[in-house]
């Protein structure tokens, strides 16, 4: 019991054969250097496997657009858009939508009015082909079971609802055609907990008026995150012309990878443009009352461009597990280049018999008493 | 010197002990083939182990609600809520409130009146119960110290507000009852960047009423993503009427898992519906002004159902470097095997101690004369 | 070829030199046992290795705020504003804005009058300083051409847009103070798919009324999500006072660390606040109409503090499949202690050379007869 106890403590190292192959010798040097680069070149220093790191940074976003339009509208006369009339919502979340084009149905009432030619379900030749109650499939109200002519060449049913039902003729250019002039604020605030260290995109003065002239440049004025409407459509592969007559949406990516070994100026985020969508719209209402508590409402087919600002961030400081970890695993790495210089030993060089039979000691248990062990013996000619 | 760096260059390669034991052998070369079978099939095949992956698509969700349905409110008549009334925010993004229900108390002006007896801390006996300047907790306003009548069974603390309180009783059926066949289109866009490639849910189709028409279903028609409300609720377990009249909260998840070894049109997304939460609802306010520029609002409790759209897409390629990664890691696993097969011959097998001397050469230092070292040689002089 | 398949079948084993060195043995141990320490106790144990993961639950959140506050604003007497009027928007989301301060500009109708002295681009000395038709920058309309007196010290570009313009003096104190007293109602649900398992963060009761006098408490009241506004930016480490003059943004963060081989009632949600921005405003309007269907609009410049919830979970449970990876990951590591052992043996040890020679068996291939191999014959009795 004590001797195996004792026996636990004996050292045992692997036994291994000399051999004097300086060819494959060489080839194993080398697949080990290899895996050496691979290991300290890649796995640490390029890929940074001696950091730990932090990929789930709080993060905040403010965003400001300024800029005024001058719109004319025939019916309407000269009208100005400001910032409170053209972002929605007007919250300056990350999210949120530039108008460019619109159709305006004003002074909307609830009452009874023919649907608009261009519904399917809503186009008629007689009562009956109206069926009372009955919602128009996707259009405006619910039938009251008459057929009514909307203008002189078409005849609708007629339908409760808002009235009149909007009159779907988009202008041929978009209406805020100035939106892409309007500059774009963008404050992000990125925390890494893990770190405890705070990074923010914009330059630290108390100069307000640094962010009213600046724009943003990623060599001179990195810390400007100022942008202009067209410049960032730009960037994401359109033209402001295009987007704004149909409205589209367009995603801002800002990555922030930071290496907090390094000096913190060196850790600026990156701004990347991407269009997800061409075509994009919705409608919106306000609601108003007479004297008489009659209410009525401005129908809004809003068309623009929705900005969808996402932010993406990872720090990394070097940290003692995580490199030891990586080199313990390299380490193991070393081991296959035996692998392959084991094949070439046994089976390719001239020798490899020689080599084989070395490698490998055949052990015959005693009792086969008939076939001499290999293990010593072989006795020579004497 | 020399000597020592040329040593460097000499392969050394492992030395074996060659047992006949055909026995452990065999189960050795089964256990083999198994991890073998786990790192092809498993690894490799099953958990696509060949594949770089992206996970962190740019996404972009776009949602358009379609339907109309007409209110039958006591004082008001009939109204017709259309999706400009009833989808809130109205921008078409990825997370909506639907309204099925409400609680209107319109014409509020700013002034005094008794607070609602449903409110606790408003009830009250004579004017000392209430303590002027006192906001009424969870209440709609502030005390004015006298108590009133609210009706002829309750007193209540006057308070300075928006008068009239609202009046907190339900509708037993839901108000927008029709909401139950809206239709809900979702437009979603996924963007891998590291592979440089985007995928859409809808069809290709110059054909804008095809989507007018359809309704989405796995085989027949996968890339029309038209969902009827109920549908959804029912696919989230649970049944429109009941969630309508107290609201809720749905999750719906598009997952994207593409794999761009295989033809694009492979890569689909999948829609999977969750009940989030019942009883969901808000208070929102429209504003208005008479001639004489007095204020007034329509207070509208809502209660309806929020749609939480999330997308998780990931997609993978074959890249070599993850590929030889796995084999590696794959082939140091096929050395476990060894493990169980030593402890079985060393310590189970009939000849474990012949076997365990084989195996383990002691080796003593020259020193010790009294002990005849195991390894002949050092042949002394005779 | 049947030798050669057959051959497959016998059974290698590594040969190893036993020493009886038993120092370098107690090292090998001591290495080993830190090694087993690491796997079993950091990580099995700390990292809870023997478990398979979710860290992408289902989230939902509804928030709900309560509270009112009396502002009393020079020209317009005392105004009552309650949850309707100071979150915006008002859905109950996510994502908040609370009012705590503003500057309103009534009854702004489209038309000409002289842009702010604040603007710097406005500010002119005649009529040749403003080019008709350009907008000014950062401003409040477009140019009319001519340089009007604002008041009895500065002259400015007349401007057309909505007039009167903005008058940019922010009250020294908030407006809304009472807003450090409103309560913050947040529901929480995380739904862990690959579990099917849902947990939410309130106590689940049928008393409606527990909500509305209880506070959280990590301790007493876990599961009353009921935060008072001024603790919440006390625990980001502001003051409610400093931050409502001007706004800013603050991050909750609720994190979900879930074992579910533990009881539920130990899966508990924890809340953590951060100061993301100080300084947050934004513009938003209402619409009016007269009888005589001209459109005025209210201009709000809201400040106050904007709240981003965010929910971070993960849950996990044990499973054999990382447990079984883990367990072989770490008995790998273990080979590394005889890296070390070996290191000593053979270079540092007194007897070095003797174990080196034992350890390295040189094997000489036959041709060579003039050097005479060091490993025997076993000159056997001649």
């Amino acid at each position: 019991m004590e001797e195996s106890c004792l026996g636990l403590l004996d050292y045992k190292t692997e036994k291994f054969v000399l051999t004097r192959n300086r060819r494959i010798g060489v080839l194993h040097r080398l697949i080990q250097l290899g895996i050496l680069i691979y290991i300290f070149g890649w796995t640490l220093l390029a890929k940074k496997g001696y950091q730990e790191r932090d990929t789930d940074p709080h993060v905040s976003v403010i965003t400001k657009l300024k800029g005024v339009s001058v719109i004319r509208v025939k019916e309407l006369g000269d009208r100005l858009w400001d910032v409170a009339d053209y972002v929605k919502p007007p919250q300056g979340e990350n999210v949120f939508f530039l108008v460019t084009n619109f159709i305006a149905t004003v002074k909307q009432v609830q009452g009874v009015c023919p649907e608009h030619p261009s519904v399917p379900d809503g186009n008629c030749r007689r009562d009956s082909d109206c069926s009372e109650g009955q919602p128009v499939i996707h259009g405006n109200g619910v039938k009251t079971g008459k057929c009514a002519p909307f203008n002189t060449t078409h005849r609708t049913c007629e339908i409760f609802g808002w009235c009149p039902v909007e009159d779907a003729t988009l202008p041929r250019k978009p209406r805020l055609a100035e939106a892409a002039n309007f500059t774009l604020f963008i404050k992000n605030t990125v925390s890494f907990s893990r770190f405890n260290i705070s990074r923010t995109n914009t330059l630290e003065t108390a100069d307000d008026s640094y962010f009213k002239s600046c724009r943003y440049d990623a060599l001179e004025s990195p810390y400007c995150p100022v942008f202009q409407i067209h410049d960032m459509i730009k960037a994401a592969g359109e033209s402001f012309e295009e987007l704004a007559l149909w409205g589209g949406a367009i995603s801002l990516r800002i990555s922030w990878n930071c290496d907090l070994d390094r000096p913190p100026s060196e850790c600026n985020p990156s701004y990347s443009f991407n269009l997800l969508d061409k075509k994009f719209n919705f409608r919106t209402a306000s609601y108003y009352q007479d004297p008489l508590h009659r209410r009525s409402r401005s129908l809004l087919k809003l068309y623009g461009i929705r900005f969808d600002i996402s932010v993406h961030g990872q720090a990394g400081k070097f940290s003692i597990v995580p490199t030891a970890v990586n080199l313990g695993t390299g380490a193991a790495l070393l081991g296959a280049a035996t692998v392959v210089c084991d094949l070439i030993l046994l089976y390719l060089d001239t020798k490899a018999e020689f080599y084989w039979s070395e490698k490998y000691e055949e052990a015959k248990p005693p009792k086969d008493e008939a076939k001499a062990p290999t293990q010593p013996p072989k006795p020579e000619a004497s």
